[in-house]
């Protein structure tokens, strides 16, 4: 399969074409639909929102289980490999917020273009930010609201950061003191104030199947 | 398989336990070593570092070709998907060109670590910019330079960029007004300059399977 790559603009682009007296490269790439024929699946972003204690990052990587049981090709991006590596320049102010999760929305883009199933896990409580996202990652976004009653993620509370943030101790925290945007219309809605994991990994993978993102194996 | 996994830190930190009176949700996690079981092979970034011309990501791209045609799973990461995006905030100043380089790698890192053979393809012409991806790949960098010899690469001069830095239309440009630290122990030199494009992908490839980071299909 040779195809000729689109140019690159600036001294740091890559290079797209060889050419010498005596030899000459072609320029061939492996494009997402090659990846996603080698995988069995297409490649999206799940991208779980909602408040701290909702249970995000335990759904995706829950559901992230259960795909690899179907042999899917998958990658679950949380705080936890940003904050400390890509995003490891950033502070919790609002505008660094806002970076931060666009980061992991350009990230989340590459994954999709490598023909991964990505599973992102951050509160993004502000509907513009995820909108970015969804404009970064195009069709192959799909938005999953964790909703848990905030009275259950405190009640629940299991970093003792509800009660430091009702103390006073932790600035902007979504819920207390920074509002959290629900989203209006997310692909997927999942119970996680109430329902057993299991149900809700159950509506994820029903849903990627009925979308054809992922097959029966 | 269960595993709890390390704690986040900081309110945008995902979750990492699930907690109420009626609901226990247990942490579950794909390892990397799962990953590669499924795919066959390592994950690894083969980081190209070379001149403007050298052949960096036409080489990186005939890599991914011969890769894919071994199923592997694998991605390309250039200038071309990155100044666009994840670094599009970025200019081509001193501090913005290496910060570029560190948010590749720590993407890259990511790529790894989902169990991707990852290619990238930059000038990343300064020894500590590479030294500082490599610490953050740790032993699965592979470095690889493209070397090619200055004249070489300025009469190829595809995209008229040396014309221009002559001319000194560009500033700081690799080769001609900016220095180029070429690599003291790559993990693979390829002779861009000279040998044909196929010997060049042998060789590589004979590197992964050497490593065994690839096994014969």
């Amino acid at each position: 399969m040779v195809q000729v790559a689109q140019l690159g603009k600036g001294a740091d682009m890559s290079d797209n074409q060889q050419k010498s007296s005596n030899v000459v490269w072609h320029q061939s790439q492996v494009t997402t639909a090659m990846r996603e024929n080698l995988n069995g699946h297409r490649g999206a972003v799940l991208w779980f929102t909602g408040l701290s204690g909702a249970g995000k990052s335990t759904l995706a990587n829950a559901v992230e289980d259960r795909l690899y049981a179907m042999k899917a090709r998958t990658f679950v991006i949380d705080g936890d490999n940003v904050r400390h590596g890509l995003c490891a320049d950033l502070s919790f102010s609002d505008d660094d917020r806002v970076e931060n999760i666009r980061r992991v929305g350009e990230v989340a883009g590459l994954f999709v273009q490598a023909g991964v199933l990505t599973l992102t896990a951050f509160i993004s409580p502000f509907r513009a930010d995820r909108e970015k996202v969804r404009s970064i990652v195009g069709e192959n976004f799909i938005e999953v609201h964790c909703d848990t009653a905030l009275e259950v993620c405190e009640s629940r509370d299991v970093k003792g950061l509800y009660k430091k943030a009702r103390a006073g101790e932790i600035a902007e925290f979504t819920g207390i003191s920074s509002p959290y945007e629900a989203p209006e219309n997310p692909e997927i809605r999942v119970d996680t104030g109430s329902d057993d994991l299991s149900v809700c990994v159950d509506q994820v993978i029903a849903y990627l199947l009925k979308k054809s993102v992922i097959q029966h194996v």
